[in-house]
Formats: structure tokens, sequence, C-alpha cells
């Protein structure tokens, strides 16, 4: 059973402290400005999730390498087959995710969704599966209805530039009122080297009405694909890159290397350098067009190749890489980090980063926020490092609040209470520290927990 | 208000503690030696502060930077008109500095030296200005007597090498008991690519009385003008470079780059080798005339070449960089690092050296002593991780207490009240683990305090 | 007087949950799998350590560094005259040691092994050196007893691949029931680089009855040393390296780079690709024969020539670097990390690897495991850090419990000591915030305090 003060520190002053701080954000409707949940959940009423594996388990990443870790094999987790027994497995197993962001997750979804109190061990396993399978057959956990008792406020998916956007239109002219949003997503042709890079390129033409056949022709078709996505809803675009390296290339240079590669003839030199041409680029229009820009580096993406080939992407082997980024943003901080209605939202995994480098440009630049904690950072731990190494320099007002970044809808609430947690304990610290006043606590902690994503991602 | 219990961990055996390690410390005369206050402030009795805005707002780039992030321009904010408007537009943006170490200066000078106990705000703004402008026209607030209040043993200025040092001898000739002492700094002539190289020179020819033609005469130069500061008090130089990289050239390369330098012919790599071999040689003449030598490096100076343009360096920014020491250091130590009579006293802007390079440097080699948080780390946290990270492999003894390094002179109490609380809290924190006994922390608090900083510096 | 309760945190309710988690593992035998005791002091029955200079202050490098680091010279204090003024000079330097694991380590070993329950100082000194001196004259302090006193379980020794374990030998067959068991260490015959290389094949082919003439045959003859290390107890091997780098060298060109180095004319980078080929060779043999690889990487060794020269290696100047895993390791991974026979325990210097690089590739990789905590890192913020940010991502059973990697023989319960109370206080503070249980906590403390260790190195 979830206890009501989990997560606080001990000591009882900072305790009832972060008590009253979390009980003014407890409730607030969740800003979800930056995630990847499938947006055909929501386009027909009655979608239906399905059994507890193929909703809990299978898609989660998280869970999968651990286990993974732990000897058990992808082809008996990723089995359609005998759910009841790949269940029974993961619950005999369910003490590795003892103290880990996975554990705390699928522990307050279970309770918050679906009333299951009970730790889950080999011996409660077939009874919780009964338990949620049931819950699933129940008309109040639909998509939509979950979407409405989670109380989300905005949920934006992530969206290949080449996305039509089929299933958000539906939504939009179905009438319901959950607002889900789009974001642009532009690594499939922007980097050169993403598998179907020369056949997205052909569906880029195809859905912009752009015939591309060059390097500017390519460009205008990712504007008239920004336009679209602005068009139904999108405040942002989000870029992933191993390396944050920026370069305003020529358009001769650009347009050569475009070139090679509609030949299939790319270097991997020519697609670093691509890659760092269209972030610069992409910071080009949104300081034209008013998106939002993310930046996500430092993922070496399908590390372990034997898992990428059989089991695909996503699959919890995406190790990162020290990352630097006062060289590398460089560039485009020099043409666009002084424009005030431009925003570029940075994220890493290289926690060095938080008090050497981004914190410093957060403070500094009027253009930089600093994006929440990502990825494995995402956590008790990592949140509290991020408070502890980038607040004093950066100031709260240049961070961009919390994402859940996450492709599991059901960890959504849970994702977003430990920040809010994570949040009042933080601030509570502040205040019995005399660090801070009451007042300043009870702002901020509503900032964080909301503000400053409405901000930071204009969705207000 | 500031609450005397501020700062320190709320878990009340520890807090007790912590104030009665505090008590044996808060009014400690101040051990200042390393900083930027301007000596002139000192030269004349009765020279006076202008108003709020050129005293607390203008000259200082943490907090330019912080209102610059969000967006109010630099025109505004520095301009010499109207100051009640900028002091008003800062008041109004003073939320933003909740938490960071800039508003806990700033809260601090308002209530220890202009008796302002009212929070900083749109509202109180006004009424605080005057306050402020009043105490100003006050004799007991001349530089001068506020050195005295403030309780300062010493103060170390940073003086470039071609510095005639008139002020300090004006100080010294007054007959005033005040202590400032010159800190040799020769990075702008010891940097081929230092803004107005040449001409330094040509400076350093005409106040050393040494013609420089050669590499030969220009290390005469530097060593008779080492000697003239140390006549003047100086007990330690301060290097600023991007790398700590050091190399002892030949003097025949020396001399090649630094005829190609005169003649405007240097490139970057000639700049960097020979700026890692001035690193070495004045580690080499610290050795023999036991100047104390200080190394800073890692910051990326003048990143923003718009805001470095129009108004100039110390704008807020310097954007730290990874920084190695292990291999870069090398040369310097095997050749100097065993000798008991060197002291080089290092410093960071990157964290993750601390516990990987830094301590463990400090903690073997006699001449290698460790400087305190820097910069952007000289706060609450920034002292905790350095505590936490430095402590058990360098050994207190091997660090060199604390430095305010500010160009703020009225920031000056603040920032040595947040290090001794930190050093109290910290000390208390090991008392009541048993890691240390009573007696250990009443001792080590007065070292950190002043004990080591007199000792590193050789200022008793 | 060691405090019971010395370490935990001091809130009531955590130090109450981590005096009851610690009670449960206080007293259980030792685990030793990697440490570096001489095997010698076991053979002989009636061995006897000499006077306290020799066995507490002369072997340990923590130590020697931090006195050095204070101007003391290393003629001084590694004289073999007169041990009791070298006893008094550390006596009054030992306040140098304060809040260090090495003061940590020394006063427990004084007090549990000793009864010194006095500080030790300049004036306790003589007194305390005859106590020791005393204790070491009675039986009870034979090397023998002192292992059934300190309860240790099993003790990994570290051996050359040359050495015959003829110690080893002799502790078996002398019906003595101490389990102390080698470890299969390559270096001096796989960095082509180590002083005596070439000697130590020759001494290779000799112990292994391989004639060495080319790559195959030094491969034989190291598969034939692995196979008899199994045959005398070992369950691990252990690799140092500068770089953890990893590659598969073809036959030929590892056969041309040995026979380079056969004929002294190896390159500094054939030395690096060769161990990085014999990285991946040891993983390959582990693969095959069963013996867990562990991984040592980036420590510079013998960083100060004039020490090294004068005094020989582990005089306390190995300086860490910064250790980049992800792309090193990779070749490596690519062929055995998806191995679940294979275990690889990785340890670093560099904490900024751990939640970064470590904790990813541990939580994904089923033959990767993380080790504790090393070297400047074993220390109580050490294992704090490493708990915090290493156990979200890695989870804990992915981790390999404790060694204390000492050649302080009377270290070993402090180390250990250390150990289970930081885990303990760890648990505790996840316990009183509610993110694991009671019944977690008292699984998780033995674990950690035992059964990772046993499980991680086969010794069960």
């Amino acid at each position: 059973m979830l206890a009501a003060e989990r997560f606080f520190d001990p000591d009882p002053r900072q305790l009832s402290t972060a008590l009253d701080l979390y009980a003014l954000v407890r409730d607030l409707p969740i800003i979800s400005p930056h995630g990847h949940v499938d947006p055909s959940l929501f386009s027909d009423p009655n979608q239906r999730f399905g059994n507890p594996v193929e909703l809990l388990l299978q898609p989660d990443h998280y869970v999968l390498r651990m286990l993974y870790s732990q000897g058990i094999s992808y082809e008996r987790l990723l089995s359609k087959e005998n759910p009841r027994q790949i269940w029974q497995l993961f619950a005999e197993h369910f003490y590795l995710f003892c103290g880990t962001p996975s554990g705390i997750w699928l522990t307050h979804s279970l309770e918050a969704v679906f009333d299951v109190t009970e730790k889950l061990n080999g011996e409660s396993a077939p009874m919780i599966y009964d338990q949620i399978q049931t819950s699933l057959s129940s008309p109040a956990y639909t998509p939509r209805n979950l979407f409405n008792k989670i109380n989300i406020e905005v949920l934006a998916t992530t969206d290949g530039a080449t996305d039509t956007l089929k299933h958000h239109q539906i939504i939009r002219s179905s009438g319901w009122s959950g607002r889900i949003i789009p974001t642009f997503r532009p690594d499939g042709v922007t980097n050169l080297e993403a598998p179907g890079w020369r056949e997205n390129i052909d569906t880029l033409s195809t859905v912009s009405g752009v015939t591309i056949s060059n390097y500017s022709s390519y460009i205008v078709a990712l504007e008239q694909r920004r336009s679209f996505f602005r068009s139904m809803g999108a405040t942002a675009t989000d870029s992933a890159a191993v390396s944050p390296a920026t370069e305003k290339l020529t358009n001769a240079e650009a347009d050569a290397i475009f070139q090679r590669a509609l030949h299939g003839k790319v270097t991997p030199t020519d697609a670093a350098r691509f890659t760092a041409n269209m972030l610069y680029e992409m910071a080009r229009m949104s300081v034209e067009d008013g998106l939002v820009m993310q930046l996500h580096p430092g993922s070496c993406r399908n590390y372990n190749s034997k898992i990428y080939s059989q089991f695909g992407a996503d699959r919890g082997f995406d190790i990162p890489m020290s990352t630097e980024y006062t060289h590398n943003l460089h560039p485009l901080l020099e043409s666009f980090g002084n424009q005030p209605n431009f925003t570029l939202i940075l994220f890493t995994l290289d926690e060095t980063t938080y008090s050497r480098e981004l914190a410093t440009l957060a403070g500094a630049y009027p253009a930089v926020k600093l994006g929440p904690p990502w990825w494995f950072h995402d956590s008790w731990n990592g949140m509290r490092r991020y408070f502890d190494q980038v607040m004093e320099t950066a100031g709260i007002y240049n961070t961009a609040g919390f994402n859940d970044d996450t492709r599991a809808f059901l960890s959504i609430p849970a994702r977003h209470d430990v920040w809010r947690r994570a949040a009042a304990n933080w601030l509570a610290g502040l205040l019995v520290r005399g660090v801070i006043d009451l007042s300043d606590a009870e702002t901020l902690v509503v900032e964080l927990a909301a503000g400053l994503a409405k901000k930071a991602y204009r969705l207000s």
C-alpha cells in the first residue's frame, strides 16, 4: 500500500512542510508536453487495452531490460502466447525492481489505476492478473476514460515529420474534449543514417506536396510539415542526435551531401555534418514559426546489435555517452541564442553537464531552457541531483518543469506524482533551511508541477 | 529577515551542533586571499559608492545574466540613466533569484550592510532604494569604513603584470591600517591571444625597465614584475587558461613563437603551446621566489560574441567546459610537484574532477592544494558537493580554505558567511555521525574559516 | 572509542531502522572476493607480523601519500631503522587523517584488533606502540588466528599469471581450514609495456610447460595457467588497464605485434591495441572456462616518476583519469555480453560513469555486473554516491556486493564494517521513505553484505 508520506525526507519539520506543499499540487491537472503515447489509443472511443502483459510489460523497455539483465530471454518475454505464464515469470522477478523507478511506477499504477494493493510476487501474480484483466474489460478503462480519470490537461505525442496525423485528425473531429497535440519529430528525414531515410524522403514529398529534388526543396517540404503540425496544435519539435553538434553549412555544401544521400553514397562524416546543419536549421525555423525546439542528445541507440536485429529498437539497449554542449551548441547559440522569441529546451543523459554546461547556458541565454531529468534520471535520486546541481545556477525559471517522456500511458500519473513529491520535498528542504520563505515555496511548487511546463511549451 | 539558523540541516542534534561550531567562527576576521575588488576604492579616504544600481546590480555579472536570461536587455540594465527605474525593474524580477547564491548574497548584503529587512520586490523597491541611498551618503559607508566594519584582516586584489600598483602604493603610504595586497596576474602578457597583447608587451617593457626583444628578456621582465609585486606585499600569482595544459618548451621553441607573436603572426596552436609553457614557467618562478601559484582553468570566456562586442567582458557569458588535469599538469608536477616550498592552488569549474583528479593530486603532492568551490560552485550546494567529494581523498589540510573571488565588495561578508555556515554544518554532520570528535570539529571549523587560507597563501 | 551508531544518519527514525538492519549483518562472515593480501602470511602457521610501523604504516599507500603530501619524506617514512620514531612522527600527524577512510580504518583496526581506545596523537603514540607490539608477540595474533578472529569465510588473493601459487599449495596441504583462493592476474604478460614483460614471457613458458614462440602458443600457455588457477580454487581473473578499450585483432595482427614485442620493438600503439585484444581474449576464455572476469581501468599508475624510481610502485601516485566505457567495451559486449554464463565485473575511478554508462550497461546485459566503489571511492561518501547513482538504474541484483581490495590485512574488518553500515543506512533511508518495505530491506542488507558477492564471484 502506497504510504501518503512516501519519498519525503524523514525529518519531522521538513516532512510536514513537504506534505503541505505537495497538497497544493497533488490533484493539479497533468501537463504532459513531451511523450510517446500512441495517439491511436484515443481515436476510437471504444478502444480497449489488451491483457496485463501487453499493457504493462511488453512495451516497457525499462522493465524488459532489467529482466533480460538477469538472464530471462526476450523470446519468452515478448511472446504473444501464454500471457499468464509471462506475467507469472515477471511477478516472480519483480523483486529485481526493488528501489528502481520502474518498481515505483508499476506499484503506483497497479494501486492507483487498478486498486491492486498487494505486493506483486509469484504468489499474488495470478490474482493480480485477474484483477487487472477484469478492470480492462470494464468501460471505465477505455483509454479515453482513463485519460479523464488521470486528469490530463494536455498530452503531446511525438510524430514523424511524414506523419499525416490521421489519429490526431480523428480525435479533433470526434468532439471529444481531451487535448492531444502532436510534436514534430524530424529525425527520420534529417538523420541521413536513419533506417529507411530514402523512403522517408519520398513520403515527405508525398505528404508535403513538394517534389524534393534538392536541399532547397527539402527545406521547403520541412517548413510545410511544420506549418501543418502547427495547424494541428503542435507547439514544439523534438530532435534526437548522437551529439548536440551544430553547424551552418552553406547551401552548396548541404546540397552536395543531400545529393550523395539521395544516391545512397553518404559517409558517416556527411551524416554527422548534415545532422549538425539540420539542428541549426530547426532552430532557424523555430525562430520563424515559434515552435519550441527540443534537443535530446547523447544516447548510443541500439547498442546491442543482436537484440536490435532480433527484436528491434527500444528494447533497453540505448546506452548513454559523455556529451559536450559548450562547443557543440556554440554555432546555434551565436545565431539564435539571444532571440527572446526562440525557446530551445535541452536534455541530457550526462549529468556532469548539469552544473558545468547546461545550467550556465540556461542561466544566461534567453532562448535556452533546461528540460527535466531525462530517461534513466527520471527517478527520485535523479530529480534530487537535478535540483541540487541545476537550480542555483540556472534559476528555477529557466527550467521547463516536468516531462513524463513515456510510451507507457498508465505510468504517466506515477511519474508526475514522483516529480511533484520531489519538488515539494526539495522546496520543503529549502524552506526549513531558511533559503526561501513559505510564499516562495507555495508559488514554486505550482510552477514546478505545471506552470513552467505550460510556459516553456507555450501551452496556455 | 535572515534566520539565525539558516542553511543548517534541520535535524535537531546536527542543528544545535552546527550552531555551536558556527559561533566559533562567525565573527572571525575575514581572510580574502583571492578576489577582484578594485583597489582604487580604498586609495581616497573620502571615496563614496554611487547609487544602489551602480553598486549592487551593474557590476555583478551573476545578477545581470539571470535578468538577461529572462529577456531583459543589457541596454536597459546597463544604462547610466534613470537608476531608480532600473532598480524597480530589478526588484520586480528579484523572484528569479529565489534559491540562488546571488539571491542569498544580495539579501544578506541588504540586511547586514544596509539594515534592509523587507523582501525586495516591486512594491518595496522605492523604499529600499532610498534606504540604501541614504546610507551611502553617510560617512560610515565609505569603502574604508565598510572594510573595517566588515572586519577584513587582509584583502588580495588581482592586478595585471603591467600594473604599477599605484593605488596600492597610495594605500600603503596613507597610513591607513587596512591590509590590501596585490596578486600578480600575468595573463595579459602570457596569453598571446589576449586583447592588446602586443601593447601589453610594450607596457611591460616600460614598467619593468627591461627592453623586451625576445623570449629571454621577456622572462627577465616578468621576473622583475614578480619581484616588484612581492615588494608590494603580494604573496601569490593567478593564472587563468582555457586548459591547464603545461609544457616545457625549449628556449628556441619559445622564442620562435614569441617572435611570431611580436610580428602578429601567431597561430592558435602557438598560443596554446606558449600558454602551457608559461604555466610551467610560472611554477618555476614560484619555486624560486616563493609566490603561491593559482590556476583557474576551464572557462570559455566571452562565449556570446554579440554581448561581448556590445558590452565587453564579464557579462555572464563565460561558459565552463570539461577540464582534464591528470595529463595536462603532468609536466609541471614532474618538475615541481615534489618541492615542499612550492604551492600550487588548483581551481575547477568541472566538478567531476574533484574526486577523480584534484583530490587525488592534492592528497599526494606536497606542492598541490585545492582551492575552494569556484564561481558557479561558490554556493551552498556547491560547497556541500565539495566537502563530500574532496575531503575524504585530499584531506582537509590539503585544501586552501575559502576565497570569495568577487568584484562585488559588499558581497564579501555574505560569501564568507555562507562558507562558514557550510563548514559548520558539514563538520556537525561528521560529528553527529561519530566520524570526528568535538575537539577535531572545533579545530577544523577555525581552520576552514581562516587558518587554511592563511597558511596556503602564506599570509600569517 | 567507536560509537555503536557511527556513520548513520541522525534522524531518529532512520537511525533506529539502520541499527536494526545493521544488526542482521554485523557478525556475518566476511566474503573477500578481491584483494591483495600476501598469501605467504598464512602458509607458515607460526608467521608473525613485525612492528606497528611495518604492519600499519609502511605497506599502506593511502597513509603514506597523505603524510608525503604534507612534506614528510619517504626516506623517513620508509626507513627500516627506528620504527618507534617513525610511529611517533605518524602519530603526531594523525590529525591529517581526520574524516578520511584511512583515519576510519586505522581507528577501527586499533580498537577492534588491538583494543586501543585512546586517540592516536603525539602523546599517546609510545603507549599505543607498546600495546600493539605486545599484542603482536602473543600467539593470538598470528595471521591465521587473526583470519579466524576476523571471521573470514573466503579470501581471494591476486596472483600473477606466472605465479606457481606455492603458498596457496602449502596452505591447502596444511590442513588448515581457512579458505584462501588465488585470482588470475594476467597484466604482467598481457601488457606489453609492463616492466619485465619479456622475462615474464619466459617464466610463463616455464611454468606452463608451453614453449611460447608466437601468439598462438602464448594463448595456449595462458589457457593452461587459467586452468591451473581454477584447479587451485580460483573463480575469477582480474585485469587492470589504462583504458577499457577492447578490440578483436586477427591472429595475424596479434602475432605481428607479439613478435615485435618479443624483439623489444613494440610501440605504444601496439601495446594499446594488444591490451585491447587481450581484454577481448580474457572475455572469450571466461566464456569457455567460467572464470569471472574483473576489469579495473582508469588509473594512471606511477605518475610521479621521482617517487617511482626511488621507492617503486604503489606509493600513492596512481592518479585516476576520465574513463569511457560505452564505446570502449562495445566490441567485447557485442561478442559476449549476451552470454548468461559469462560474468564481467566492472570497476571505475571515474564516478561520472556510474549513472551514465555503468549502471545502464549492468542493468541490461546478462554478463555485466558492477563492482563496488573502488579505491578512493571505498569510503563513506563514495558508497553513498554509489548507492545514489547506481542502484536505480542498474538494480541492486546487477551489482557485485563488496570488495575490500586491500593489501592491508588488518583493515579488512574495518572496510567491510563501513560497507555494511553504509548499506544499512541506505536501506533504512529507503525504508523510512516508503520506497521499500521491511522485508525487502532485511533481504537486501544480507545480499549487500554477503550474498551478492558470493553469487557474482561464484563462491558458494
